[in-house]
């Protein structure tokens, strides 16, 4: 059994276009019923501000699976601590004995997060798109923006958030981009002037109304990942000319759709292409220049397996770790 | 970070009287309404006829809460494998700062299980109880042995399995308890002679009917944690005078009740005292010495963090386990 620390890990694993193609796997297999990811579990503690969620998923074929513990506390960095936290438990397939944990302390969540990201935008966003809009100024904003990078030519950055302590810091870590930057004045200006438009905050209220985006924008909402949650105005998922889920299931309970389903502007019967079947087949993303797209990422079980088997494979291939 | 393994566990974890008022005590919480304890999350692997659970229960007022993934892969033996495995993780319940990994492969899930079955006859059976029966001849077999010990004055054992080889090894196991030991033809014949019933088995028919119960018997199924399983025939649970569940909220879904209901021989809507509420009350449990009594143990959270917290303490007092 390999106990893997995350400065093992960051030594071999970052955001990199070695990670899409991972990531891109993960979620076809998804779509092609090839896998067993049960539900979500969450654990609330209402009392500290604070939560525990567990994601897990088997992929039919692969010698190991992960159960994942991600952990949200967002009164910690009043204490000096990072809110997020977590590990990943890589177990065998055939005979379940432990292969190895992870003590990422959160760090490879975010990391197949942001490659969810990535590969929407390359799926469903417009090949010139060179303008991207960031809202937030969280760790998931700075890593959304670096896997864009990854998937298409950015030249211009407009970015807006509550705090705006935070977007200076933000705009402080992107000086050795050479991208030009521009603080937008509210989220209506920022749509205005953005062909993709990347959400990253636990907002309760809609930060983005559908008459404010352009014609051809694709939007990834990958913030909201519990019910309260909700970036989008629920007409947007209604209106749009594509919605693109990362699991349907977990959308209608966690994400931007379960608000439209509960205003009654989706009907709960209602079936949409996946991102993996997007991958799968991509004819049935975009249709056209000035469609406008939106991806709702809630984070899935099935990143989480392929991103673990991915660090312990290439960790333990350079002998880090501890072995028990 | 303190990462324990089985040996250090073991050297000061086993199952005795300290344990009792530690899983009583998660049990009182759970019926008080003082905790968060999500469903259970299961990774089926049919393929493999393996299972992941993933357990977890937040107590209030405690410092430390755990998630638990206990893994059964039962094709395991014929490779020379045990079939249980697992790890707990404790985490602050303030911060979700991750305190302890417990690479226990089970082990305290067996201790935890079986304190729960010592509480329930402690409460349940008559205190002049001196005969068990045992149905099964796996590890909780054994421990279910030894835990009724710990509350019951014990001077004969009833055993029946299926798997007569497996028996003889439990009863090569028995011989230095100096307790009498008798082999049953049958359930019916095993049910016919003892005042406290134990089934362990992970049977998906019901091996005990009502009218093989003697008048006073007192019987623990400890067998059932999934849908499909079933130990005792479903009037049984309409006919006893007292049917307690660890948590209704899961025998409902998996224990012995979740059969009554489905065959309509109990409403779901009946509320029956569980076992926290006999603890804190025992009154409401056996009226009379003729009663005879059902307590269906799905396994809980609870006794998860109870146990992890238990175990993290005393091995971290006693300077054990790896620093990282």
């Amino acid at each position: 059994m390999l106990i893997l620390k995350k400065k093992d890990i960051i030594q071999h694993v970052d955001l990199n276009e070695d990670l899409i193609p991972i990531i891109e796997e993960a979620f076809t297999s998804l779509s092609k019923g090839e896998t067993v990811m049960p539900p979500i579990m969450r654990i609330d503690i209402e009392k500290f501000h604070g939560e525990s969620d567990v994601k897990a998923a088997y992929i039919d074929g692969l010698d190991s699976f992960a159960i994942k513990i991600a952990s949200g506390f967002f009164d910690n960095p009043k204490l000096g601590l990072p809110s997020s936290n977590g590990l990943m438990v890589l177990l065998d397939s055939e005979t379940g004995v432990i292969k190895s944990v992870l003590l990422d302390e959160g760090y490879l969540t975010d990391t197949r997060t942001a490659i969810a990201g990535a590969i929407a935008a390359k799926y469903l966003s417009n090949q010139d798109a060179s303008t991207v809009g960031i809202i937030g100024a969280g760790i998931q904003a700075r890593l959304q923006l670096k896997a864009i990078l990854l998937v298409r030519k950015i030249n211009k950055i407009n970015l807006w958030a509550r705090d705006k302590v935070k977007v200076d810091e933000f705009i402080d870590s992107l000086k050795d981009l050479k991208i030009d930057i521009n603080i937008s004045e509210s989220c209506k200006d920022l749509a205005s002037s953005s062909d993709i438009i990347i959400t990253t905050t636990p907002s309760k209220k809609p930060l983005l109304e559908f008459d404010w985006i352009k014609k051809g924008t694709h939007i990834t909402a990958m913030g909201s990942d519990a019910e309260q949650k909700n970036e989008l105005h629920p007409t947007m998922i209604k209106l749009c000319d594509k919605y693109v889920p990362d699991s349907q299931a977990q959308t209608t309970i966690l994400g931007e759709l379960h608000h439209a389903i509960k205003e009654n502007l989706i009907s709960p019967d209602d079936k949409f292409d996946d991102l993996g079947s997007i991958i799968i087949d991509p004819s049935l993303g975009r249709k056209n220049k000035e469609d406008i797209t939106i991806c709702d990422l809630t984070g899935t079980g099935v990143q989480d397996t392929a991103i673990a088997r991915y660090t312990y494979n290439i960790c333990k291939r350079n002998n880090l770790g501890i072995k028990t």
